[in-house]
């Protein structure tokens, strides 16, 4: 499976798509507010350009992908109007995988203008907004031309299935985790190392592109699915997969779907420590940590004014729909269609069950880090 | 109508598509690749930056989207070989209304990717390309990020039907240009007056935006449906909207279509000569025209090796599939979408009869500009 061919947030605005549950990555974004807010005060006392470059990394479709970019331009109108100085030209990028739904965010770009301009004034800016569509792992922007680069539930996403997963010999090839589809605790060694490998050389790859595009003292701020331990086999880190895979054995059990397809599956996934973090952070030398907090967020993002537009859910049903929106693409991919409103039912009932008996909750990590001099 | 939510090139890839209906305007693409290159030639030869910005205006979707990019490429990059100077790095801004299909563009962005790494090795550029929806007749980029600025096929669309073509009173609507889609010998001078009116506020408007937008010794290379003659009811400038107005009113005498809806209709379009396009230029003040040609082209585009996936097909057939690419857009936005098959059928039939007895071909103009310093 090539991720970047594949891996998509579900399109449209139906009852399965991103756009209508995405509700715990909008928690997760309101989460990181406090610290995002600190850091682009902070780059804003010491330098504003004529020409500012943000960008949001994995920017998505639906209700977020413009709510973030709305939030940073409205701090730097408030800073500018404090310093009685004239805003800066904005030039905003949205990034993707070139699969996703840009059209959809292109569609929403004239109300953006229309209201940036009634809330802000024909004197502010002007602000620019473009996709640039590719993979976060590579180079995306020329070279020192961003100020603030943004990037929110979407570094927990590897550029690939780890290769060590599988091993190919001449006559055969053999699946390392057997009826798993991320680490679990009974995941060998070998494919902990794998993942966490997978991990290293991607966020060092992602950091050595950033290092190059973001200007000296501009800053980054980045908010991953993680964990507290260093213990890649917690709970919190993985058992939402886990519950995926034990779903998906119940319908092997049944003849529904042959266990070599689970066997072969493995989510492009990794949810790192804080320690990953920093050690990838200080080997690649260009950023200084500003901030580094871990987050504990509900799995149905604790929204208590559950969308009812179609039908009461109940929380196993409303998790497994955000989990749907973020993941169908692929298991649709490796698994097929057809099995699709099967696998996330019994998941809805599997999540429900174990959420009855356990206080089970995602850790999120929010960094900022300033580009140095 | 709002032309910048309704007009858009018809997408997707099948038999009517813009994809597989766009041959006149790659050759109209072709015709202007002397001139192209020469002003291309004469940037580089005075300054190459280190971050090239180039953008493509009005670029649409289908095989026409990257080509066009792709060629300013090839250019710099022959001439940075010869200069043996490594190339800039380049940011690609494709330019086209919010409600075109980007997202089909963005499908063949990694081949385009793949064979720029194939071709010219890893040490060029880096090349990045991003999606800038909007009307190009306001600012679209930041200020002096431009050193190189294309539009094909695209200038030739107003930003708005010209609102001198209906008076309004407290009663009643009084349409100006009964039984014509655009300008035709027997429309009044009025209407003349507001279409070039209108090409004229919107042109001026581009010129200011780009000038805002184009570093001092960058270039701008357009080109757009015109005509030879001062006079705006030649053939050459309106007989094919002529033909679709005939079409139209074969179906009201059957009583197909309503002929309020006729009279009600005009198109967004303004084929210009070249003293209008020379006096908006000096007007405005910030160009120093280098060439401006013009080229006839056949309403075929002069393509013998027609293509024959969906069957051989008329001359008049071949044109009415061009000419619905582009247009049914607005068409099905004003008169809905049943009626569409027939229209162009008898459209192709006008066509046809009419190519029989002349010789009438577009005109198109090309023109090449630079900053002033």
């Amino acid at each position: 499976m090539e991720v970047m061919q594949v891996l998509h947030m579900n399109k449209g605005d139906d009852e399965n798509s991103y756009a209508k549950n995405s509700k715990v990555q909008s928690k997760i974004i309101s989460l990181g507010k406090r610290i995002n807010g600190e850091a682009i005060m902070q780059m804003l006392c010491t330098n504003i350009p004529d020409i500012m470059g943000i960008a949001d990394l994995g920017c998505s479709s639906g209700p977020n992908s413009l709510s973030l970019i709305s939030e940073i331009i409205d701090m730097i109108y408030a800073k500018c109007r404090d310093l009685g100085r004239p805003t800066p030209e904005l030039k905003v990028f949205l990034n993707d995988l070139p699969c996703s739904d840009f059209n959809s965010i292109f569609g929403s770009l004239p109300a953006f203008y229309d209201e940036l301009r009634k809330e802000k004034g024909s004197e502010f800016g002007p602000c620019f907004v473009s996709a640039t569509p590719g993979s976060f792992y590579g180079r995306l922007f020329p070279s020192r031309s961003l100020h603030c680069v943004h990037s929110s539930s979407s570094l927990h996403w590897l550029s690939q299935v780890p290769p060590g997963l599988e091993i190919s010999s001449a006559r055969m090839t053999t699946t390392m985790n057997k009826g798993k589809i991320y680490i679990s605790k009974s995941s060998s060694h070998g494919v902990l190392e794998a993942y966490s490998l997978q991990f290293q050389t991607d966020f060092s790859s992602f950091l050595k592109s950033r290092s190059k595009e973001i200007a000296a003292g501009g800053c980054m701020l980045l908010s991953l699915m993680g964990r507290r331990s260093t213990d890649p086999t917690t709970d919190d880190s993985c058992y939402h997969w886990e519950l995926l895979a034990q779903a998906l054995m119940s319908m092997v059990s049944e003849g529904l779907v042959e266990e070599e397809k689970v066997d072969s599956f493995n989510a492009p996934y990794y949810g790192p420590c804080v320690e990953e973090i920093k050690t990838e952070i200080e080997k690649e030398g260009s950023f200084i940590v500003s901030r580094l907090e871990t987050f504990e967020i509900e799995w149905d993002g604790g929204v208590d004014d559950a969308d009812t537009t179609f039908g009461a859910q109940s929380r196993g049903q409303r998790v497994a729909k955000t989990i749907r929106a973020v993941v169908e693409s692929m298991l649709e991919f490796h698994f097929g269609k057809d099995i699709m409103d099967e696998l996330f039912k019994r998941y809805g009932e599997t999540v429900e069950d174990y959420l009855s008996k356990t206080g089970t909750k995602y850790t999120n990590l929010v960094i900022s880090m300033v580009r140095k001099g």
